[in-house]
């Protein structure tokens, strides 16, 4: 029946109105707003919520109606928000025709998911193609998450999702054989890739690593990285710089790489929730569609980590494994120690000085963090073939100590626009143990917090550094935390914060 | 750790802003909007399509934020849909501190339910207190009904939110027994409400009938009751006309009974599914809030109704029935025809019409409309013990026959106000059959909605007459609909729909 309403534009009088950019930004929902007395709603039976069907010469959007206050628009006007601007490639004052969207056919397999039917390949695959197109509204989109959590998704359906999501936006291709790594999950302060990457390109592999911009984290690998060259690279600019350096560190937000997986990712996150096939396709399918053959794993494990058992991240490796060889690709997984931050600094400038002074093998660099790259990177020479098997984490080591890794970073840089060193915080401040006693517990997400409320990561330069391990014995009055911020408010902002939760710290007597 | 967060208003600094009013219609969800530049939105880390919590004098409310144009908001505003301005009780210009919402409990035991936990009462009533109150977003609704559609509600978890979305609104009482009455999923022109609640507070039952204004239909019973009196009746109100006449046929839509019930199914209509247990609740809770202790339940079953199979329908009458019983109510199911549309019209006034022609004994009133209106009528009198076992059909025919069904009918629209003739359209045009053969198939949902197009309900006068029915011998040329509307651009689209869908008929030859 409604696939018939999607002809209804053609045969409508007078659903024609004018686009007013609204400069309303909605993440990614795309809104309309239409005059409640606007005489297309009750021609079309359009009620507020309602998705409605924009089409304008062959470009076409759905959006989720609301209906605004007369004033604000003019009588044959309809308001678009920035994503469906964007969607529709719109342009100011441009006719559109206004209409029920066509029934979403794909919907019906998510239904039947609901009710406990498992889906085909190429079910996901118009699930996926609809979702990327804007298709589906946030509520649509949580039902399909939710369905696939209640009723996990099994291996052939995770199998499926991943191809769906790979194949749902831009797929690079190589002339040589490219190896990636990926982090489950942030631990705040594990910035391993900077270094990995150095000594995978300073062994001759091609590493082409692109990352995302921190989401709910203090700050992602690319923040780190904008803090000292340049990560805004087309397509065009990361083939060069891989070309000439074998590998890049870039963001890869500009590249369309798995577009469904950003928005899955959002609703996840208002859900709280993070279900293992849609976690595993989310993963591979922007390793797939970014062309690496061969993927090396970081699971870090720990009670406040996204896995929280070694029991559990050996079992979602098993799973990354068989999926990732469906699609003739390689995976070693590391599975590592994710009871605490790693390294000393949590905020990406702050991060990047360390990444810097264990690259630059200064005398007092965080010990932690270079050894969890190191055996990152050990993989990854072994798993290229640049380095025998158990032997790579020792090749590893002899790059970074010889300076190789530091010059191909500084030229893996400069190749991106620019090298320079990081921001530093205009304030700082220290916090002190109000207690004596072991530290017992560190609260990754506490901490991470903190870091946020002083600015990170919009602010580069604000964050926190740790001075404290676990089983630390601590004196009364010892440094815990370094504080940085640029404002004073957001100093004490934090510094409010961290007191509210003891700086995610447990100190046992 | 959100717990947390909740204290921070408190503490934090200038998150203060003045309320502007945006008069946005966006159905349900509350949303405000700040400006893009708003510091508010830095020092406390929120971006578009997070959820912030709005203070104002112990007053509160949850919202979902975008950003918008700075020209239109001053700086130190922020802009508040119609359903954050209502939830709040905000004021032009007042004052409201923005901060992070509390973690919202309740979702933890969503979260649980996502992954199989089944979750007992007190979980339930904590989960409708936060519906109600707004708290939720779309999207954690729709992970809510999702989770109990894929893992289907238990018996006790159906009873438990039965419980608690009657208990999370306004609860009636009464001095006396209440009986009720209610159809299961519309069927197009069953209107027998008005002649069941005539036909038993003739009888001398106690039946204070509350109705429901059509969501996606094009009619309900207060759309169509309103055509002859008035139906926007307060409590007080309610109560006088219920004490005169044993019986009202009101909107309920001013009781807040179950509020949370058409938040649910705002959302569950968005994903087109309708899930038993959830069903269950809607419709038991709402009659156990307005004080029922007896209720008749129609449940109408045919391909395109809501219930597909009569083995479907008995199992939902059993649930039903042992649901109630939790909650001191009996419930008696009266499962009957739903393969077309009951009665002759489609629409607010062309089905009150046919209402009136059955109430006054007019020769051609439509016979089926009748029959299943006594059959309702009689289980209502059986149930009320107001006719004996065996006979309540009898004893309802008699109060039909007797005219003292329609003149309880005319009383209680007096005693609502006013009793009036429903209004005609200005345009009519016959749709004529342009082949021949046998009537094998009526779709209810495309027959609704070509009576939506016509207008129907917004326009109470619009909708259509059907004049045929299943296994008719359909001549070349012979009327098969007739379409009423008031402006010729409805007419048309309706005509042009029908066309489109063959009058939602298969004739067979």
């Amino acid at each position: 029946m409604d696939a018939v309403i999607s002809r209804k534009p053609t045969r409508t009088r007078g659903a024609r109105l004018r686009i007013r950019r609204m400069h309303l930004h909605t993440q990614r929902e795309p809104i309309v707003v239409m005059r409640t007395d606007c005489p297309v709603c009750r021609s079309e039976g359009l009620a507020p919520r309602s998705q409605v069907l924009l089409r304008a010469e062959g470009r076409e959007v759905v959006a989720i109606l609301f209906q605004g206050a007369d004033a604000t628009l003019a009588e044959d006007e309809i308001g678009l928000s920035e994503a469906a601007w964007e969607l529709l490639g719109a342009s100011e004052g441009e006719w559109v025709t206004i209409s029920h969207p066509p029934a979403l056919h794909s919907m019906g397999s998510v239904r039947s998911r609901i009710f406990g039917t498992t889906l085909d390949a190429p079910a996901f695959d118009e699930i996926v193609q609809d979702v990327v197109a804007g298709r589906y509204s946030d509520v649509q989109l949580a039902a399909f998450i939710t369905a696939g959590s209640a009723l996990p998704l099994t291996d052939d359906e995770t199998v499926a999702l991943t191809g769906a999501m790979a194949r749902g936006g831009a797929q690079l291709r190589w002339d040589r054989d490219i190896i990636d790594k990926h982090s489950v999950g942030g631990l705040p302060g594990n910035r391993t890739t900077p270094i990995v990457v150095a000594i995978a390109a300073a062994a001759g592999l091609t590493i082409p690593k692109t990352s995302s911009r921190a989401i709910t984290s203090p700050a992602g690998t690319a923040d780190a990285m904008e803090t000292v060259t340049r990560v805004d690279l087309d397509l065009a600019a990361i083939r060069r710089v891989v070309e000439a350096e074998g590998g890049c560190l870039a963001w890869g937000g500009a590249l369309r790489l798995s577009p469904a997986d950003d928005i899955f990712i959002g609703v996840e996150r208002q859900l709280e929730i993070d279900p293992e096939g849609q976690l595993i396709a989310s993963v591979l399918s922007k390793k797939i569609a970014a062309g690496a053959q061969r993927v090396v794993l970081d699971i870090p494990v720990g009670p406040t980590a996204k896995v929280r058992s070694s029991a559990a991240g050996h079992k979602l490796a098993m799973r990354m494994r068989d999926v990732a060889s469906r699609f003739g690709v390689e995976t070693v997984s590391v599975i590592s120690d994710g009871a605490q931050p790693v390294g000393r600094a949590i905020g990406p400038a702050l991060e990047m000085c360390d990444v810097l002074s264990v690259l630059r093998l200064e005398y007092d660099a965080p010990r932690d963090l270079r050894e969890r790259a190191l055996d990152i990177a050990g993989a990854v020479l072994e798993l290229g073939q640049a380095a025998a098997p158990e032997s790579g984490n020792e090749r590893a080591r002899e790059l970074l100590e010889d300076g190789s890794a530091y010059r191909k970073f500084e030229r893996i840089c400069l190749a991106q626009g620019r090298f320079c060193e990081p921001p530093k915080a205009a304030l700082e401040r220290v916090i002190e143990s109000n207690t004596k006693g072991r530290i017992t517990e560190i609260d990754n997400r506490k901490i991470a917090r903190i870091a946020k409320f002083a600015g990170a990561p919009d602010d580069p330069a604000a964050g926190l550094r740790i001075h404290v391990r676990l089983g630390n014995q601590i004196e009364l009055g010892q440094p815990l935390i370094t504080l940085y911020a640029d404002t004073e408010s957001e100093i004490a902002y934090a510094a409010d914060y961290a007191r509210l939760v003891e700086n995610g710290l447990r100190i046992e007597a």
